[in-house]
């Protein structure tokens, strides 16, 4: 298997996290490290108002393994994520990471499903992108708006599964499944994964990359659920390249038999 | 995790496999080894046959690890089944597995779907139990015949997700959920499933362990599509165990925000 | 499109209904004529223990129109779903029915999902057909015991969509599939329909007939939900005969155009 | 039920059709009449290209009873759209219908899936709104596109169920509820449905109206299945009002039985 390369950089990991979320900071520490993750995106309007698990970030995870992506939550225009973007590119570099240009885009004026704003996050992707980020838009699964992206200049394009945190899986298969087969830069798909055998349907689709944070965050048992899904990742990868058997409307027997018993 | 317990022998992988439809004897060999199974299902008549690739059993794999289990595909009656059972102990004796009197009853009329018989199976699992077999035994998806087997005495039920070698995934999930729910005994689910996700999800549902063949042994990389199944099935336990957050009809931000940037 | 024949009797109208459930007489009245049914399900032990809604019921519907199908609901075992089913054919007659020997069978030992005893089934199937009845058995959707039931003489099989006053629809979907394009007798789909849609589905499926019950007669609105699975019966089975487009992964233009716009 | 109203205009039918991509004249005109529909949409640009089927459409259809909705399917930019759209309101004109300003917008640059661009068609929709149009614009399935789209003055939002002409059914389900729950105007669900249990699923939903072409213009039997159409989405009208039972995870006996049997 290739490597997944964003922004003519090298990840091992097809599994990106979050730092969101978490009832603590040790679950958090141990799901990041159980997760197996090389990316981990923050919130930086979390970080400059130091909402609660982030006032320590710099000395909680060990940024010189981990590669920040800093995320525009909360933004509603797309100015807003514009001037947040900004303010990410300054975090990464306090962290050490001079080189860092990555931002997660999101805008996103509905508080109720958290859907982003196809035409404010184009608008933001093209003022970033002359801006010299490397922008991983998160999106409605359009695979119209994903090629538009793409175009202007967007490094990944990250559809959603079903809305943030809420569990529902793959809802939007189809959709998904258009985007990865037109799609000329990785696609990581993005909210809305519950469980580790919705991340292995999405990646046995095609997916490059997956972004869960909530379900594992929120699991009974979050560093357990990291390593699941660490698993559940792999699993789908190998699969997708391993080349899975076809649907047939019949059965198929795994004895097939010919003579008889002779006893 | 407590470990698997069938009939009283303990084992740590969740994810048996079978020798049948692979294209050669290295493949097979290579897919047994990256699944990490520890129960291999082998078809008593294709022994007795000398079918392709069982010519050779006894020094193809190393039974001083693997734990057979005798199967009676290609039986059309109770009366076969029980006959070829106990062929299959014989034949287990001759790996050297003295103790072994474990039998997965297959009793499978129909050539086209090879759907079990849920009378026949019935009345060769009371036969067999009183000859001192553990009856791991294949059925439909019924949570009333599931009930009835254990009475008699089986020690697993295992009911079937979709057609055997459809690769159709679970296609009897809401039957597969009750017979786990009222199960007193191990509850194996075989038969149907086609990629990693789908053997995730059977596990997550609190299946104790998966049974396949077909979706490994026919993959254009079988060795790889085995170390899919394992992880993915190792996945789901660990999802099962570690409880997955609640499936919600809208969004949770996974960056709720109180404050406001300042700049 | 030819009628439903069951037993050498003919029905225009493939939607069947019950009696039980409903708030009041007057919904269950309204509600039945709505269906456009000409079968109605009858629990005879609700008659003979004069449950509510059940003491008038010689007068609360026109039996010189509807055909009454006695049920044995309640029944835990084959001894007592065939006494039940002899006091049923006794009753039709009391209502004028003279010649009526139809029975719906139902051995239930399970009062927590409502499933069907294979076994017991099976058995009392035999008996009741030995005596000359018209049996009509609910089924978990197995494909084998559907087949051993036609064989025993069952007018029909009835496989359950999913457990009793469920709504959850059809969750059996690929087993129905397999029992529908097997059998030699009319196959009906009963329990777990919840709305229109699923009703038409189970239709386009190529079921010969439903029965609805619990999801007209808890509607909030009983009799309109009742023409709604009127219309749904009819749609599907219009659509089935009708022959619908393939499923394509790609979009086909309705509206391909060659030229150009000249204006 | 209240009717559906469209930019003031009220119609007693939920379901619209169109005319492209019928085998013959004479299996249109009876589908159209057997569908009930109120609205036809016309492909203006096969007007004009005088395409096979579309040289007499003036005499092909009543357009006293039949409201015209031209398209603009084949128009890749917005910019074409707008200039089609105009010719479309000259076409209603010419058949009589001088108050007719409606306009089904279509912005499809891709040849492929057929799938609308959001930007073009938001650019088009200020425009044709600022013209006086009543535009019904043709949008995947993004909640936020259609709320931006209300907010300019369209008079309904199309979204897709899946690829047109797909047969896929209802492939954004999750979407769709959402766009629903928030929309001020009429939800017309539009393209990928096949059957008519997809068109009632729709319905029951909460769609306001639907507008199926191909499954009825490329089914075997074209004006049974317009019948189908016609009644299912009658039925999942019904349904939606109705009230339908809540889905639940255990069985609710139909026939509740408290005594016994006396025999």
């Amino acid at each position: 298997d290739r490597p997944l390369v964003i922004a003519d950089r090298t990840f091992s990991s097809r599994l990106m996290t979050g730092t969101g979320k978490y009832r603590n900071v040790e679950e958090m520490q141990q799901s990041v490290v159980a997760s197996g993750c090389q990316i981990v995106t923050v919130a930086v309007r979390r970080v400059q108002t130091k909402a609660p698990g982030h006032e320590n970030l710099a000395e909680a995870l060990d940024w010189t393994k981990l590669w920040m992506l800093p995320n525009t939550a909360g933004c509603q225009t797309a100015e807003e994520a514009i001037r947040v973007a900004r303010l990410g590119r300054e975090m990464a570099k306090v962290l050490g990471q001079e080189d860092n240009n990555f931002v997660k885009l999101e805008v996103i004026p509905d508080p109720k499903y958290l859907l982003p704003d196809p035409i404010g996050t184009l608008q933001a992707a093209e003022q970033l992108v002359k801006e010299g980020f490397a922008v991983l838009p998160y999106i409605n699964a359009d695979p119209m708006l994903a090629k538009r992206l793409e175009e202007v200049g967007c490094v990944t394009v990250m559809p959603l599964a079903s809305p943030i945190g809420s569990g529902q899986g793959l809802k939007t298969t189809a959709n998904i499944q258009i985007i990865i087969e037109n799609a000329g830069v990785p696609v990581v798909v993005d909210a809305g994964i519950g469980t580790p055998s919705e991340a292995a349907q999405a990646m046995e689709l095609g997916a490059d990359a997956l972004l869960i944070n909530t379900a594992i965050a929120q699991a009974k048992n979050p560093p357990a659920m990291a390593r699941g899904m660490k698993l559940a990742t792999e699993a789908g990868r190998l699969a997708y390249l391993a080349g899975r058997i076809p649907i047939k409307d019949y059965a198929i027997a795994s004895s097939p038999l010919s003579g008889t018993v002779t006893s």
